[in-house]
C-alpha cells in the first residue's frame, strides 16, 4: 500500500466543489492503512480525511458511515462523514466510491500504559452504548462464518503442529453458541493503531473498515489480545484490570459475559491469526510488504488456550 | 448574564449519565452569551459546551439544534448537537430545555484583517451552500416583522433626530419586497465574536441562537457591518473586498442581490440598532450590564443610507 488511487489536485479540487468545505490547500497520500486509498486534506474549511474504497461493496460502506456518522453524531470522537451538497456521505471518485471524513487529533500510543488502557475501556463502553441504537445490519465481516471459509485456503500452508491449533479451535469455538451475548455495533478492529491520543486523552478512534454487529464482549476481546499483551503474548493484568474495570464502570458486564470471557479471549486470538495466515499467505497485488506476520497472534491464541482457567477478569 | 442556572457537578454528573460521553472531569460558566446559560464542559470523552436555554421556545429550538447538526454533517465548523442515548437531542436539565455540544478551538479575532474578513466570507457562502438541503422553517425572529413590533416599544426613549430616524428608515425598509433575492437559513449574527479564529484559520462558528430563514444577503450584510467597519461606521473597503471577493468565489452574488446590496446592509444595521435600543431601553433583570450602547449601530445606519448610491461592491 497504500496509496492505489492517485488523484491530482486538479481532480480533487474538481470534486470538492461539490462539497461545502471551501477550496482545497493541501492533499497528502497516507501510507497507512491495507485496505483503502487514504489522503489527509487541507482545505480553506478544515482539515479532512479522504478514502477512496478500493474493495469494500457500496451495502457494507453504507453500513460503515452511517455508524461513524451515528456514533459522532452521539459523541465518539470518530470521523464524521461529510455529506456533499446532495446530502450523500458516499460519493464517487475516479470511478470509485470515496468518502470525506473529518481529521482527528492526537497520535498512536505504541506504549499504552494502564491509564491508556483505561481510556480505551471507557471509550469502547461509550461506543457500545452509543451504538446500541443505530440500525444498520451488518454481519462482523470477520466473525465464525469467514472462519469457515478462510481456514481451508490457509491450512495447506501451515505445518502439522498449526494446522492441528487450527483445526481444534475450529471445533472448539463450534461448541459455543454465543447468541445471547449483549450484541450491537462493534468496532472489531480496536489496537494501538486506531486509537489517538493526545497525552492520555482520547483524540480519537478510527478505521471502521471491519466493523459489524456482533457481541460486544469479542470487541473487548480483541482489545485486550492487543492494548494489554507481554511481548510474549501474556496478558498483562494491571493493564487488563484498567481497561476491563473502565468498561465495567461505563457498561457493566453480565455473569453471562463473565462465563464466555475465556472463549472470547480465544475467539479474537483466532480471528486475528486466521486473517494474517490469509493475508501472508493469500496476498492481493501490492499487498505483501505491510502483510504482519501471523506467528504473533498464534503464539496470543495458545497463551490463551493454557491460561483459559485462569485468564484475567475483574 | 451570564449563568442564569447553577448546576452543580454532582446534577451534572448523573445528567451526563444519559449520554455516551464518559464521565465528568470539569464544568466551568461561560462569562458571555445573553439569551442562555453556558458551561464548557470537560468528560473523560471530550470537550462540550452546555447550554441551558432561558427562554427559547422548544420549536425554535429544534430548528437551531436541527440546523447546526444539518451544517455540521456538512462540515461546517460549528457546534455539533450531541444526540443522548434515547437519540434525542434537545434535552432537559433543571427543569429548562438544555443542549449538549462540540467545543470548537480557537478565539475571537477582534482586530480582523482582511484575510479574516476573506476566511469568513468564504465561511458565510459555504454555510448558506450547505444550509440550502435543511428543511426546518424558522422565520428571521429579529426580521422586518420583530421590528414593526418593538419600534413603537423603543420609540418614547428616542430624542426627535432620532425618532425620526427610525421612522424614515422603517418606511424605507417598507417599500422593498426581498422575497425574490436567494433564501434560506442564515446565521444572522455573525460577528466578530461568533467566529473561532486560530491564526487565519477557522476554528469554528459559534452561537445559532438567532438564525432562521431569511435572505442570504441579509446574513452578508450583517457580516459587513461587523468585521469590515471603521471606528466611525464607515465601511473599511479593503477588508470589504475581502469578504465580498472569498463569498463570491463560493457563492456567486445574482444581478439582483447587487441592486439590493445598499438596502441590505441599512435593513441589517437597522435590525441591530433597534435589537440593541430594545435591549438597553427595556431590560430583562440582570441583563442592564451587559447591553450595548445603541449609537453605534445607529451611527451605522446613518452612515449606510448617506453612502447608499457609493456602498462597496465587487
Amino acid at each position: 500500500m497504500s496509496v492505489y488511487t492517485k488523484v491530482t489536485a486538479k481532480e480533487l479540487g474538481e470534486w470538492l466543489r461539490n462539497y461545502a468545505v471551501g477550496t482545497l490547500v493541501e492533499c497528502k497520500g497516507i501510507a497507512a492503512g491495507i485496505e483503502n486509498t487514504n489522503y489527509f486534506v487541507t482545505t480553506t474549511g478544515g482539515h479532512f480525511v479522504l478514502t477512496i474504497f478500493e474493495r469494500l461493496p457500496r451495502d457494507a460502506l453504507a453500513f460503515y458511515l452511517g455508524l461513524m456518522a451515528h456514533l459522532a453524531r452521539h459523541g465518539i470522537p470518530c470521523p464524521s462523514p461529510i455529506a456533499d451538497l446532495q446530502g450523500t456521505m458516499l460519493g464517487t471518485l475516479k470511478n470509485k466510491p470515496a468518502a470525506l471524513v473529518t481529521r482527528l487529533p492526537g497520535a498512536a500510543e505504541m506504549a499504552p500504559q494502564p491509564v491508556h488502557c483505561a481510556r480505551v475501556g471507557t471509550l469502547l463502553a461509550t461506543m457500545h452504548l452509543a451504538g446500541a441504537s443505530y440500525p444498520g445490519e451488518l454481519e462482523n465481516p470477520r466473525g465464525p462464518r469467514w472462519w469457515r471459509g478462510a481456514a481451508p485456503q490457509v491450512r495447506p500452508f501451515l505445518d502439522a503442529e498449526r494446522a492441528r491449533l487450527l483445526d481444534e479451535e475450529l471445533r472448539f469455538q463450534s461448541l459455543y453458541r454465543l447468541q445471547d451475548l449483549a450484541r450491537g455495533p462493534i468496532h472489531a478492529d480496536l489496537f494501538r493503531d486506531n486509537v489517538l491520543f493526545e497525552g492520555t486523552s482520547i483524540g480519537g478512534v478510527i478505521d471502521f473498515y471491519f466493523a459489524g454487529v456482533d457481541a460486544w464482549l469479542f470487541d473487548v476481546a480483541v482489545c485486550v489480545n492487543d492494548w494489554c499483551v507481554l511481548a510474549d503474548g501474556a496478558i498483562d493484568d494491571v493493564r487488563a484490570a484498567a481497561l476491563l474495570t473502565a468498561y465495567h464502570e461505563a457498561r457493566p458486564f453480565t455473569a453471562l459475559e463473565r462465563g464466555a470471557w475465556p472463549v472470547m479471549l480465544r475467539a479474537a486470538a483466532l480471528r486475528f491469526w486466521l486473517s494474517r495466515l490469509y493475508d501472508f499467505h493469500l496476498p492481493r497485488p501490492g499487498e505483501l510488504v505491510h502483510a504482519h506476520d501471523p506467528e504473533h497472534f498464534r503464539r496470543i491464541l495458545a497463551r490463551r488456550i493454557a491460561e483459559s482457567d485462569r485468564c484475567p477478569w475483574i
